[in-house]
């Protein structure tokens, strides 16, 4: 920007100078590493953070191995109002599998779901979501349950956006991916989701191989099955990947503590207080949906990523908060 | 080598044309992707795998991003004899911790173990050795432990080899693993062994970061310690990555099914056979310990790395058995 405004104050009577700006400025602007958000305190503080730990004269550069950023999944890298995509997808498999379980007819919560009834549904809490999430995502194989999911992502859409729920993901944070590993940044999904349920569209949407995916999981059970060794997915919950799960998760699969977290919901307080406080540059994200018409607006009192402690603590926390309506440029790709 | 011998036979009384089939030679010799691997069947198995899923006009062509490899540690990458590494750092935590466990004087294992009475150690069997393993890889933090692990691999000789333990691992295994990365494959350790005691050394010794090291856990809790948030480590057993428990280790972790997997013992069968179940190209190698001079020979009896029903059951399944004595020029860096 400084060099556009110096070429412009010089001499214009100089066509050739003229011209030789408007390149320079074109180009800067073609360079911008994050063409769909706004200038603004959010993204001043990622490209100082980046620059700072990539800048090898910088006394807080960073081994490019120790560039992990984590992101959570719901509500950061794509929609999750007015319902987890997730347990929107388990709601359709209890209607899609009903035929062979008559005994849903009397079981709760699955009686009232069947029966269009949302807001006992909703009474029931999330023991009766995780009993439902639990029923639909078991007793098959591993194989069989990436098929189902893929198929469903694949064909369902968002009410709202008229767009495939797998395809209501945040352009910024395609731009922020992107700008990440072209600086040398390894970046994971850290999620409360279903590990399993993202894997299968992580590489596609956001250039994160399912390797990079951690998340809850149910327990699975090697068998031989037809013949065939196979991995046979188990009615058990096995690890909740959410609040202080988050760190552990963190700790398990990466094995580094991330010097960049983004979340959105007090749920990702921890993840973000783990990263934040190791040594040296670190930056801690959430992203305030703000935005009515393009999105949604929801924090304190939403019945999904609630977002509450966090705006209270981000001042003195040093935390950023990412305001959707003001710093997004664009939301959807 | 068919063109060094075509050059050969060539017109030698040409010194220009002499000299350049040398060249030519000497660059082929050069150019041997797995020079501490002497030619023979598993050689060959390998380097036929390795082209043929990384040859565009193959039908076995594999995706880079699906080029998975998985290794054992104890045994496959390092030396697992005569007791397996991580279980004689306990045994050394145990002497280090005991002055703060005055209860393990009165208390089995732990009493015969500071009494040096290693038979009643041993017959403490798998049970003991567990308990010896969660009292003394709990109780700290992550970073503490880490430090722990570094501080003991960093200064610890194996009797036999007047190595570092840490030192003892098999540069035929280098090669390979190089060899593979060139080749577009994304290298992992699948091990027994706990996580957090390979990763400090897996990137040094292997060239594999912590994020891919896939093994056995104990449960870790995140709290504010001190005003700092860390990770505690639990004394409760998470989850066994040994067994039928490496294929879902492998599912959580790594999200595709590999297509090499290299084990030693009858632990690594299930893995192997996951990986095998595959469709296209795939390959399952064990490496068998034959060479009691350079290292040790061990198999169907051993109380460590038991080979003897996949021994039995690899012709049939199209298994390749490495032989360490023969197909091995070098053992150790």
């Amino acid at each position: 920007m400084k060099l556009c405004n110096r070429a412009k104050s010089g001499s214009l009577a100089s066509g050739f100078i003229g011209i030789f700006a408007l390149f320079l400025c074109s180009v800067s602007y073609a360079a911008d590493p994050l063409p769909s958000w706004n200038d603004g305190t959010a993204k001043e503080a990622i490209l100082y953070f980046v620059n700072a730990v990539t800048d090898k004269n910088s006394k807080d550069f960073v081994e490019p191995a120790e560039r992990i950023a984590v992101f959570d999944h719901d509500g950061t890298l794509w929609v999750e109002y007015p319902m987890y995509t997730q347990i929107l997808f388990a709601f359709d498999r209890v209607k899609k599998l009903a035929p062979q379980h008559p005994e849903w007819k009397t079981t709760q919560p699955f009686k009232a779901l069947l029966e269009g009834d949302m807001k006992t549904v909703g009474e029931s809490g999330m023991k009766g979501l995780m009993e439902i999430v639990v029923a639909t995502h078991s007793g098959m194989t591993a194989a069989e349950f990436e098929q189902e999911a893929s198929q469903w992502l694949a064909t369902t859409k968002h009410p709202k956006f008229d767009r495939l729920y797998s395809e209501c993901i945040y352009q910024p944070q395609l731009d922020l991916l992107a700008y990440l590993r072209a600086n040398g940044f390894k970046t994971f999904i850290v999620s409360g989701g279903g590990i399993q349920f993202m894997r299968p569209i992580s590489e596609k949407n956001y250039g994160i191989p399912p390797e990079q995916v951690v998340g809850s999981s149910g327990v699975s059970d090697f068998q031989v099955k037809d013949g065939k060794p196979a991995l046979i997915r188990m009615p058990k919950i096995g690890f909740v990947n959410d609040k202080a799960g988050k760190p552990v998760g963190i700790y398990e699969h990466i094995g580094r503590r991330p010097i960049l977290a983004f979340g959105n919901s007090d749920s990702d307080m921890q993840m973000i207080e783990y990263t934040m406080a190791g040594e040296g540059q670190r930056v801690g994200l959430f992203l305030h949906h703000t935005d009515a018409d393009r999105e949604y607006a929801y924090d304190r009192k939403s019945h999904v990523g609630t977002l509450d402690k966090a705006l209270d603590q981000a001042g003195a926390s040093g935390w950023i908060i990412v305001d959707m309506k003001n710093d997004w440029k664009a939301v959807f790709p």
